[in-house]
């Protein structure tokens, strides 16, 4: 919007011309940023100033500073993630794990898995129609895309579905965990996905590596059986610079 | 996850524990938290420690500090928005906004509202089949609900396919933009919406008043008519802290 409101504090300005150039694809993913020596000399400022410019694009996660070559526009090659084609019965039905359809050539792989009974939240009891003192089953993993980790999931089934079944165990087998829930006589039909956006914990900054401010997007997904019957809440906490995701749905 | 890691500084495994009570509901949206003087009874850590605590839970935009009364956790009370149902053809095929889906009893306005003829930036052009040169009509509104402003909306049609109509006009009549596609040939039977999310720019900063450590979200969302022919692109911005996106869809 206004980009140019000379009331605003010259670093701000100096920052919004180097956010602009980057939007309009003057400077790309991976390049150099003008330094501060550039900075001064072009727009007539002290270092300190040409600094805080610098400072607004690394905190807004668009550059990042590289230790003695300067700051580079980050490079954002997402994940993109498409929540309908990806759920489609074709995919799971078929043996294909869902999020093999996001990686187009990538490599995405689950490092860390961990399979648990608890007791369930009140809010996954809740979505999960469970008494209180339900058991859930948790599968807990780590996605990790070109060696860096994206996602952590956290999946709860009701126990008493799937008791005995590969999903409680660390390899759910072929078509994964909806695969077996279909063999259970609970196939997924229908899915709600919830999606919102926070500043990560510090155990998801640890956990998923992330940059200084970049935010996670959360994404509740609940995989509703015939009759509208939940059967799985699955929390994902996204890695905000590495995932798009994209909703592709016809007008009526 | 590892909720107590005895290795990770004292302030943080405090913060850990109030996050997992606000989690757990013990506090709810509006709760004042624990002060600092009952953290240091309650721990036995000095003021600066828990201190500390309360910044990082302030710092991931859970908890909100009032002047004189204390740390509380922040109300979250999001506006639910139903990606697909929302834009369905019943909606604004009824002479209703898109967004009058979102608001149930809640007064959500357009508060602000410019409209102009521009060249297109280059991604846009791209989106929209466009050459180069050609010009669009570029709609940017601000979306206000209770009193804050949620969104900015920035929304780009080809001036060749809506010129002379009401469109290009600050009130584009009942059912909105979608409504006069409809009616110069061109209504909309297909979206693709992109979401992502970063931290806020200064600009939008100050025109969402968004409270520091909230990101935004952004939705870009392309209209298809017939053939597949892009009509729309809009670029959203929502305040991470007023929304849920919720997209609701069969797994087949």
């Amino acid at each position: 919007m206004a980009a140019t409101d000379d009331r605003r504090p010259k670093y701000q300005r100096i920052a919004d011309s180097l956010r602009e150039a980057i939007r309009s694809g003057e400077y790309g993913p991976g390049d150099r940023l003008p330094g501060e020596n550039d900075l001064m000399a072009a727009h007539g400022v002290a270092r300190m100033t040409a600094r805080q410019a610098l400072g607004v694009l690394r905190d807004e996660g668009i550059a990042e500073a590289r230790k003695g070559a300067g700051v580079f526009v980050r490079s954002f090659r997402p994940l993109r993630r498409r929540g309908i084609q990806r759920l489609a019965r074709e995919q799971w039905g078929n043996g294909r794990s869902i999020w093999s359809a996001d990686i187009e050539s990538r490599v995405l792989e689950v490092d860390q898995v961990s399979v648990s009974e608890e007791a369930a939240p009140a809010y996954v009891s809740a979505a999960l129609d469970l008494a209180a003192e339900d058991v859930v089953c948790v599968r807990r993993r780590r996605f990790v895309l070109d060696d860096k980790p994206v996602q952590l999931s956290t999946s709860y089934l009701p126990l008493a579905l799937v008791a005995g079944s590969a999903v409680t165990q660390e390899d759910t087998g072929p078509g994964g965990t909806y695969a077996r829930l279909a063999e259970l006589g609970y196939e997924p039909v229908h899915f709600r996905e919830e999606i919102r956006s926070r500043m990560p914990s510090p155990d998801e900054v640890s956990q998923l590596s992330i940059s200084p401010g970049t935010p996670v997007i959360l994404v509740c997904r609940t995989a509703f059986a015939a009759q509208g019957r939940p059967v799985e809440v699955n929390e994902m906490a996204l890695d905000a610079a590495s995932y798009v995701l994209e909703y592709d749905f016809d007008a009526s």
